[in-house]
């Protein structure tokens, strides 16, 4: 059994589990890194801490996936609620600037099924590796009574660590400073109870490109890590925004300075399933700016002298969004 | 607002929650330690890291308090399971003797009430400031169809550091060791199913001390860092363990090295609630022992040599549980 993950309160048929339990082992074990003290911690996972960057910052977040777990009861797909989980965290800390340390999960359910647990936790597994980050435990419960029958919600805790004086705190962003950003894989976690109102009895229908909108609506919550570190690392980036729920609107403003807003004048691809709920649930523009993203998951602030470096740094196209002006909030042009 | 904690998401009418949500404000505020980086960190809590003890070990747990908190919401009493959520963390990184840095909470419910949560992280402050910990961020989420209606889960996680040097993984107990225990103060929050199916219908039932079932039932689960910190400064504590759900029999082989066991051969008060629980619900004693404490909430192995020092130290009463065997499992005798 991997450091403090404790299935022993969970009622779990332990016997029945264990093909699902021990490929559980396996995945958390995978995500190990040299930092991770093995073996030990039966109450608290192990995590060498001192070899930091000079002048260390922990960063950390707790968040779940919304009722995203809807979405996925319904398909009976657990694998990519893992890994959303893992990267929303990721990109929750990217914001500071920050580079994941290790995680933790939480997956709690009227009656939880092994193969339910073991599909999420492969899918964090999967994540955290990806990002560098040892899943260094977690938790798992059963709540009779408390959870819907059939319904899960998972709980993830993410922690990072960026040097002082690499902090993104907004502080440095401009008036004047383009915003690009990078695109969305479609809701990320965000927006699912506007989304299932229009397409809960819908996920069976058949969207242009073949895939059912459940397929779509359940569709990963990219990590961002890749795209920024390399602009990171190069000192390009002023302030960044994960733009979850509240859409523009509500999460730009949480990073720009006072006195600051930001004018949106560009255009972008949007996923297709944006569309579909638009169009199906006549929903009005203003509501759609900001409940979803629209195709625009991760925002970088980045001084003008700096684009043309930055985007030829960039591993994957920057989106042009729009600019930082004098004045509060944020407003299309 | 505090930093990370996002109310945004969670469909919280913010004018009706106003006083509330200043309150909980408040109380985050009041765990800050200097360590916290104040007014940033719009997506992730930030945490100064650049003064750990030599070669630091961070032990990291999350957990959850369990079908406690149905006995809350039909009592409506939700600060002490805050509370209980704070302690059990610190008591489960106590175990590797390392002390709280910081906790990050999630409280998920159908529909969430400003009160409610205004009750919990009030709770959950208070804990942290005892324990020294800042309470660095959180999340909220409402979940319809998740949750049931008027249920509320909690769930938090806590980051503690050690210095690896004395760090406690069990593995300098030795046979004949002393296990000394520290009180319970009840259930803490193990064994809610089985006592809420004995006593669900009787939570008004009033106890002999005059309180109801239901107070017993919610009792606090104890932080025993007061207790066991000037132990583990004077070096005496060779290992230790957080009896959770399993209880004796369930934990202590948890940190025991392999070829030793325990023998249980003291007696303690136990408080009223099991004897309650035990004898209205006809359950068996080996029942009682592998899911309850009994009144013992937390056990040290201390060297024979070391036990009057450590009695002498402790400033509550060290309570004599048994004896660290040759062998294997945890026998009464």
């Amino acid at each position: 059994m991997a450091p403090s993950r404790s299935y022993r309160d969970a009622g779990v048929d332990l016997d029945a589990a264990g093909a699902a339990l021990s490929g559980i082992r396996d995945a958390v074990e995978s995500t190990y890194t040299p930092r991770v003290i093995r073996g030990l911690g039966a109450f608290g996972g192990l995590f060498r801490a001192g070899d930091l960057p000079e002048r260390p910052v922990l960063v950390a977040t707790t968040d779940g996936v919304g009722t995203k777990t809807r979405v996925a009861a319904a398909l009976g797909r657990w694998r990519g609620i893992g890994r959303d989980l893992v990267n929303h965290c990721v990109d929750d800390v990217l914001v500071q600037g920050a580079a994941p340390l290790f995680f933790l999960d939480y997956v709690a359910s009227s009656r939880l099924e092994p193969a339910v647990v073991g599909e999420l936790v492969g899918g964090m597994a999967a994540a955290c590796r990806e990002a560098g980050a040892a899943l260094l435990g977690g938790e798992t419960a059963e709540m009779p009574g408390v959870y819907a029958a059939g319904e899960v919600d998972v709980v993830g805790t993410l922690v990072g660590v960026v040097s002082e004086d690499r902090l993104l705190d907004g502080s440095r962003i401009r008036e004047g400073d383009a915003l690009l950003g990078l695109a969305s894989g479609g809701l990320q976690t965000n927006g699912f109870s506007l989304a299932r109102s229009v397409l809960e009895d819908r996920l069976e229908m058949t969207m242009p490109d073949g895939r059912t909108a459940g397929e779509h609506l359940l569709d990963e919550h990219r990590s961002f890590l890749p795209a920024v570190a390399p602009l990171l690392d190069a000192g390009l980036v002023r302030g960044a925004a994960h733009v979850t729920g509240g859409g523009l609107p509500g999460n730009l403003p949480r990073v720009l300075p006072g006195g600051l807003g930001a004018r949106i004048d560009g255009s972008w691809p949007e996923p297709a399933i944006f569309g579909t709920i638009r169009d199906l649930g006549s929903v009005e523009e203003t509501e759609m700016r900001t409940v979803f993203n629209l195709g625009v998951g991760f925002v970088l602030a980045i001084a003008p002298e700096d684009v043309e470096r930055a985007v030829a740094l960039s591993p994957e196209p920057l989106l042009h969004v729009g600019r930082v002006v004098r004045g509060d909030g944020v407003h299309w042009t």
